[in-house]
């Protein structure tokens, strides 16, 4: 048996491919949209990709699965569980097999059972996997996102990324039976691979090691102790407390993972526009990414563009930000493109009209620039009443210090709610460093907004400064 | 904490990257000599490598312990087990700690315990990880060469390869002890991390999946049984058969690394070389290694080059062919040079002079050619008796079926053994689809041989054409 973990960091998204060398078949377990990775490392193991199958309706990112099985004519295995809400739709066409709990495939020696693990998810699978060349007992247990190294996957996803108000609290009651039930009645020796490393947005408390045990994880997560006393009140009320927010788009990703994506085909590749393409597409309402770091933004940068700086955030900057009913052009360096066009093809974000390598000869007069403020300026302001501060990070940063009298709106949920951004006074945006802020700094002044004002430095420079803050939660929690 | 597999594919040769996030700070084990993909990875993940250690003083590649260390000023930990044969020297001007079973240090949260594990060699430290940010009990075993994922380490590595007699047996005995006081003693839910993968010749049935377990070894690896009814004596028969041959360069870069190695300071950039440059290189005998492929080898080359094509299998064929007392100038694509002096520099061949992006203006003249024979072609003179036929596939593989009264040498070993390769017949070289062959007869051509004949297409051509093959080992083994 051949067993690669494929790791994409931008998502902290795992996939696997598990091959039999003796049929020289191999199965791709949760792959990502830009699925050549996948063929490329079949072929230098020489195998053919004969299986597909995923975990669960993926939130964070678009399935690949569908993509890989049309190019490859792999078999699709997918979930069966879950209600009508959760069934896949759109499958004709397509060779595929439904699983329910305990059903199997093989794939030459590599035995792969399906166990029913809802809680992330009503349908989610994870798949006991067997190298039968040794032994029909499993080696490993590819879990998405159920069980996470040192952590397991959060159940109020939708309700907090989509509004689904009250499927959080029984998610994690299923997250509890789950763990009850399937994980810990399994060997301690069965090796653990999740869908998720540290970073993603889909748990809270992931660890930085790729893989664990069922033994290790019974002992040491943050869970075991619950489990060990069949605690299920705690439980739920931990799983529930302190999670991270959650990208609106992936709303839009589970719509589009159960009923069907556009098929690629192939990593897409974005031309240079020339000045008159650039222009019609941004007149016909194309928006202009600026893929430059915040300096080079905050320097000069085209009105109505905005800001995503090109690394590993950058799909998630897109995903809260960008809205999937507008074309796009980049700002890029021709070395990044394709890069920046996978990060956004993982998200669904397909349609790129074009690159520009820079503003020079693109952009005729006067550049816009970012309104900043020095940790002193703020202070002085802030003392008379002068500007509102917006604090741009997550409720719980917020909750641990902020500067007293700020509000607070994650950076990435400005978009969805400019209605509540104050438009009578200076508004100040800070995050910890600088980065956070100058995005949303970036997507408000493309949103017309011309009282919005950068915190050079974020509130670390006001707390070097000695400046005060206070602990707290905000008076009002935005939740979409 | 932060764990990464580092693996190399032309050694299967894996490294650990495992850092503590909230000191910042990391450890290395079992570097390998060009090191900058640690530095790469522990900057891109913030971390700064203070300590650097290894399992075992290797056989099959050069360590770069000491060059990382000098590098980053971290600290060496090595093993202080084994007997006087078995401790470092020239370690002045390091900063090191030697370590017995038992000792540990910590890395931040990290803490690293070393375990005396001898049978691969009798120095031989595993390393039990816990991470203390989580628990104190161990994550991981790092287990060099002691456990692999399916096998365990050869002893009879040294008797292979340096002909040193009588100390198979004895390791093979210290395996079981190992085996059974060290590793069986910790729990399944531990995880096996190994510092080879599939193909390396550092143990017969290493498997394609990066890690294991301590109890899905215990239950299922193929010495389970044996430990598990405590029988000693079998156990040491079933792991001492059927071992591959070993490059003989493993008993040079045993001694280099226990003793010290030049440090580089850098990766090598061997530059292009003018053909007055060439000329003396070659007539101050350097030897021109020619990485093209077989067939532009055997379609032309420079008399007197030897072939070793790029790809993965060129430092271990490099190792097998090269001696480490003549400089080298590479016949090399520009594209490829700089992987292919890292493979070089793995395994200590440092001397490069400088390549040649093709033969043309470097060499006048006519260029020799590959003589060739189709399997009908050698089935008339192999029945008139007019050649002799030299198989140099493994001895296991000759033993399996062979064309009848071929000798075998194996094709690493033609170089040691010129003595033994006939000159007074046409000598037909084959293995079993002609890879290993035409390299063979290439070092052959380069000794001045000029009966050396390749049979196109291997055993498998011979094979195919229903032509008579036999069973069983060859009357003369060699050793070395």
């Amino acid at each position: 048996m051949l067993f690669r973990q494929i790791y994409e960091e931008g998502l902290a998204q795992a996939s696997y491919l598990i091959g039999c060398q003796a049929s020289g078949e191999a199965v791709v377990v949760d792959p990502r949209r830009d699925i050549d990775v996948y063929l490329a490392e079949a072929e230098r193991n020489k195998l053919r990709i004969v299986a597909v199958t995923e975990t669960h309706i993926h939130a964070d990112y678009l399935s690949g699965a569908r993509e890989l099985a049309k190019v490859t004519g792999a078999k699709l295995y997918l979930s069966d569980e879950g209600d009508e809400n959760w069934k896949y739709r759109g499958l004709e066409g397509f060779d595929y097999q439904l699983l329910k709990d305990g059903d199997e495939f093989r794939v030459g020696n590599v035995r792969i059972k399906a166990l029913h693990t809802p809680g992330h998810t009503p349908e989610h699978l994870s798949f006991l996997v067997a190298d039968g060349a040794v032994t029909e007992e499993p080696l490993l247990f590819l879990t998405g996102d159920f069980v996470f190294v040192g952590d397991v996957g959060r159940p109020d996803l939708l309700e907090e990324a989509a509004g689904l108000l009250g499927t959080a609290e029984p998610g994690a009651r299923r997250m509890f039976k789950s763990l009850k039930e399937k994980f810990l009645t399994l060997p301690d020796h069965v090796q653990v691979w999740p869908g998720h490393g540290a970073g993603s947005a889909c748990g809270k408390a992931l660890g930085a090691v790729p893989s664990s045990t069922v033994g290790y994880e019974r002992r040491f997560a943050w869970w075991a102790d619950y489990l060990a006393k069949d605690d299920e009140e705690a439980f739920v009320r931990a799983l529930l407390s302190g999670q991270p927010e959650a990208p609106s788009y992936f709303k839009e990703m589970k719509r589009l993972n159960r009923d069907g994506m556009p098929i690629l085909g192939g990593i897409p590749h974005p031309g240079r526009l020339t000045k008159a393409q650039f222009d019609r597409y941004l007149r016909e309402g194309a928006i202009l990414v600026d893929t430059r770091d915040k300096f080079a933004f905050a320097g000069g940068h085209l009105k109505g563009s905005i800001n995503l700086p090109a690394g590993k955030g950058f799909s998630t900057w897109a995903g809260w930000l960008l809205p999937y009913d507008r074309p796009l052009v980049l700002l890029a360096s021709p070395q990044q493109l394709e890069e920046l066009t996978r990060q956004l093809i993982r998200i669904g974000l397909d349609d790129v009209r074009g690159y520009v390598p820079g503003l020079e000869g693109y952009a005729e007069g006067e550049l816009e620039t970012v309104p900043q403020l020095t940790a002193a300026e703020l202070k002085a302001k802030w003392e008379r009443g002068e500007v509102v501060v917006l604090d741009v990070r997550g409720a719980d940063e917020y909750a641990q210090g902020h500067i007293p009298g700020a509000l607070n709106l994650h950076a990435g949920r400005v978009m969805k709610n400019l209605g509540r951004i104050p438009k009578d006074k200076p508004v100040v945006l800070h995050c910890l460093g600088g980065d956070r802020s100058s995005t949303a700094v970036s997507a408000l002044l493309s949103a017309g907004f011309t009282n919005v004002i950068n915190l050079t430095g974020g509130i670390r420079a006001w707390q070097e400064q000695g400046f005060p803050t206070e602990k707290g939660a905000a008076r009002e929690a935005v939740k979409a």
